[in-house]
């Protein structure tokens, strides 16, 4: 069994409207020494290993499905969980 | 600056439908060795130094605003960014 860990963020040139919210709010609750946040989605997943290529299949879900890679980017660590 | 890294995801009791629903859809894409998927909100925060306590601080912005603490869990990294 794998355990793969995926970031989407969106991507440096789309604007960001939830992160700019959340500074606001932050700054709001006096965290004014907040310069910017960016909010992004995380995905943890646990895939059965049949000697496939994990690394591979994690990039085609998250291009297929996980990620909009119009507007999003994202990247990924994958480590391997011992079964009992 | 501080750069903090802020991932939140439901607690283990809390059911995550939108993981439930990935799950199923990956499923269809034929991904069917995907056992569990988990969504969580993932954060970055850029943080002037102030020589305050940067842990802290990501700690009791997280309570207070990142994570709904009765339903969700959190962890965080903070890492220093050089300024020119």
């Amino acid at each position: 069994m794998d355990n793969a860990k995926i970031y989407v963020t969106y991507k440096e040139s789309i604007l960001d409207p939830q992160g700019e919210a959340i500074k606001t709010a932050l700054h709001r609750l006096n965290y004014e020494n907040v310069k910017a946040v960016t909010v992004g989605k995380y995905f943890e997943i646990k895939i059965e290993d049949h000697g496939q290529n994990i690394e591979e299949q994690v990039r085609k879900m998250s291009d297929e499905l996980l990620a909009n890679i119009n507007m999003e980017t994202y990247r990924f660590e994958i480590s391997r969980i011992e079964e009992d």
